[in-house]
């Protein structure tokens, strides 16, 4: 390891990460969180936030990908998208790329990584801003949807875990907030969410999530991927009323691609169906969880990821 | 990141990981390496051969799972098994679990880590070196099978990577060893191996692998998991002149899984269908690679994972 | 930085060390502190207390050569001698090396640390506990001095910091405190003591304490070394109501030191005067120190090094 | 230890420190090295030179002063001072404060370090730069000094050490070199120079350069300071064919203070005194040395930090 400047975040309570910096584009503060952007040789440019890696530009179209194209390909002809956060613009990027798309609302609390995002992160947004069909508010996602009723094909959710009893994303991981989801889709829709790292599987944070979203959802399916930038393998979820996603066949997905002429850099549609192939001790976890989170209780992870829906003391 | 004693390792040139120690178990000095073995709060015990970490106590399952089953499953009824490198005697315990399994033959340069590995690594070989059917070398893996023409069903390849110009690991990544391990295969014999990291894709050092195994054998196919302990993702091989791995089916796997009552912590069936599906990124790497390595010029990779054929210098 | 085990020690909030450890001997845990024992590369066998390195076999001679010979060289001929804390047994071995000295009383609260290093640490104590002038206590030294009212003509006193608003040490820095050691002290008498750390001159920590003793003692100097194993420049304190340390010249020191026949490694006549000549920066940080320690509001200090007298609320 | 920026410091072989970093203020790459300046809670602006810390802006005076005024308080009336390198601009800060001096010439080989330092490093040259006594030239010194017979009262040598077989600092350590800077001393002059780091005195980077000097000056004498910004201890030399330094007393360079109405923020009369006072240990090792470094045989530092004086290998 050799002399020099390196970012220091703590990938578990036990386990940290020196991440070797070449140069540091940017370094920014903003309301709701500290962005810190450097140029990696392994990763090319790396987007922090506040503690932890977000995005790198040599893998974000790995988490991207998986993100967004298998609730979109679930669906027959997605015309309206809704995301939640996904503030530097690639998930909106990928949304755009599906043919029958005609209007994707974007809701991300933080004006401010909006317009840094606009700036210096090209690379992932690649102008979907600007997009005629891309509407962009800078608010909070569950206050837009309580006070619009209009409803949408696919929502994507795109949110950081709820670390600490205070953590304000806890009222995005409950039984309230999928339930208000659920009214914001439209017949057939699917919900798609980022779901909790799966370092071992015992940890139980995507467990509960899992366990939450069986609350409201007919078909609820985790899906998994290995993030190279984050060094750490990600569960995801994609939730329907309508359709098991299990029951979405590779050949299905298969069409629907070469009908979009949809060419990814990461996924295809064996893989989309594999992604959902999970290890007996991951399903083992699932099925034990008990915890659901709500309004009233709602979970929150401590520092070495276990739940928690009272405050520890 | 608290006061207290860590394991530094170089996860890549560019990003190193600070592992931290409740307790160091064993510090040795063999031969051919050197072992530390401490406990971690987040994966029990954690074997580090030389400067990597080898394999942890709480997912240790996730690679030997990964490496053993396919290839064991893959084939109808294997009576016989050759095991190169797997010092720690969990790979043999694996193999063993396969009732039909009459003999198994390992083979490890390191005599004093099968010492320690016997001493120290109970969690990992559980007995294994004591079953009847166990047969252990510790020899050059490459003379034995040279001076031996006893053939196996299936023969799985646990051994480190090639890294530096001089390492001796070299000799065993090249066209002339995969002849050898062929000559050694009973007809409809499988061969399983680790293969390399896949951190971004466009690594070659998986691809170099696969494309000099694709030299010997007739059907070739790459097959991947995340390994929690290591931080990584890791591309694994299953070749033959006989079968198709692509070709045995999800229904097949877990008629044998049923048959041989295998309950297995990490693999099932369509997890292990699902390990074949690769990404785009990484199918266009194996595409494009052309090195192919042989014993006059055998591949070694750089530190930052580059394949060469001859010294740098 | 190559890989292998390290030590983290948080050298100040900002700034932290990785200690190599060649080897670890020994990792006990106390009723009041956990104790680690490496060897290293560059200062032989490191002792760690809790989160700091303590003292190294190489370089332990600077500390305790300073803690203890400027306040037995001030005297003219110590008989009798009290140290507090100094568990590992350098203190007393130096004390021990005055011909003069009849009787050291060491008194350490914590008995198994004792215990520990009379078996693992045997450079430090070199046998001093087994000397038939010494008498050692494992209790709590200012109850000790409180329940026995002989006196001594030199008081050393070996802490650690203050740190933390709980830190059960706060009440071995105040007024009344040094009030005590001052009744234990025959006429004459010197007490010497570690003083905290001088690693910006504007650091508070030993202003206050030099402060705190001025309130006792008629006479009180700061003197200073570097600590090669602290990678720290710390102070000390010599306080006496009957001579100004100042007032004993170098000539007085060198008699001493022939008299008593004392070689000492680090320590001579010219190098005790130079100790206590202090930079313009520290002296006018002393002079503006206000702040002073008492039962009822005793000082500690915060992370950043900051001395508060009551909590941060 | 807080998530964030960190620069990585081999402080030793063994010991590397995480500095960390509030901001990135320039990261720039001259012909001759690497510059990252950064803002520390600590010590104010931080400049790194390659691979090590050279100066900070809250303890910069601490070298400074030691560097420049035992040099120019031994001399009665410095007019003409030369500075072997010294880029930042501080050491001529320091020199131009003595009312003599009529011409300060510096010769640093680093054009673009000058020129960083001007736009950068405000704090350390407070517009030396400009001062009509000063004549800055960017070649190198030692070609300077023998294509000008200009003779000078004082000459301070700034430099790095000289690290690797093939550093080319190595032909300013040497006898030849050491006698050019006699030649270009007036009768009556003091060559002053930092003179390698104490960690231990056994150490012998610091007795073979006093070894080397004493080839060609008739008085030689080792003084010392803790540089906080290092965590080092770091040796001085000052040397004079006309005066033993040892014979001038406090009182004298307390006269020149005043005469001279400096007022400096670490150095006084008395510490300066104190400064020429060395443990045993170290003019144990002084007196031991015999490497005597010559243009035919320059010694060089391995990374432990021992000379040598042929190539390694």
């Amino acid at each position: 390891m050799k002399f020099g400047s390196y970012f220091l975040e703590e990938i578990t309570p036990y386990e940290s990460m020196l991440r070797r910096m070449d140069e540091i584009l940017a370094k920014r503060t903003t309301k709701f969180q500290e962005l810190t952007l450097f140029r990696s040789e392994g990763f090319g440019k790396v987007l922090i936030l506040d503690k932890d890696a977000q995005s790198t530009e040599r893998d974000e179209h790995v988490y991207h990908d998986t993100l967004v194209h298998p609730a979109l390909l679930a669906h027959p002809e997605p015309t309206s998208v809704f995301i939640v956060g996904g503030g530097e613009g690639a998930t909106l990027r990928e949304v755009l790329k599906h043919p029958s798309v005609e209007r994707a609302v974007m809701v991300d609390i933080d004006d401010e990584l909006i317009d840094i995002a606009k700036e210096l992160l090209p690379e992932w947004h690649q102008g979907a801003f600007e997009d005629p069909r891309s509407d962009v508010y800078a608010e909070d996602a569950r206050a837009w949807l309580e006070q619009h009723d209009e409803q949408f094909d696919v929502i994507l959710v795109d949110l950081t875990d709820p670390v600490g009893e205070d953590s304000p994303a806890r009222f995005l991981f409950t039984v309230e907030w999928y339930s208000l989801l659920k009214k914001r889709l439209k017949p057939g829709g699917f919900v798609a969410m980022q779901a909790g790292m799966l370092l071992l599987t015992h940890h139980r944070e995507h467990p509960v999530i899992h366990r939450t979203v069986r609350e409201v959802f007919e078909h609820v399916r985790t899906y998994r991927t290995y993030i190279p930038g984050y060094f750490l393998q990600f569960g995801f979820i994609l939730a329907s009323d309508h359709t098991d996603p299990l029951t979405i066949d590779t050949a299905t997905y298969q069409t629907r691609l070469d009908e979009r002429r949809l060419k990814l850099r990461y996924l295809n549609a064996p893989l989309i169906t594999a992604q959902f192939a999970l290890p007996n001790d991951l399903i083992e976890a699932i099925e034990a969880e008990t915890m659901v989170s709500t309004d009233a209780e709602p979970f929150w992870l401590d520092e070495e990821g276990n739940p928690h829906q009272k405050p520890l003391g």
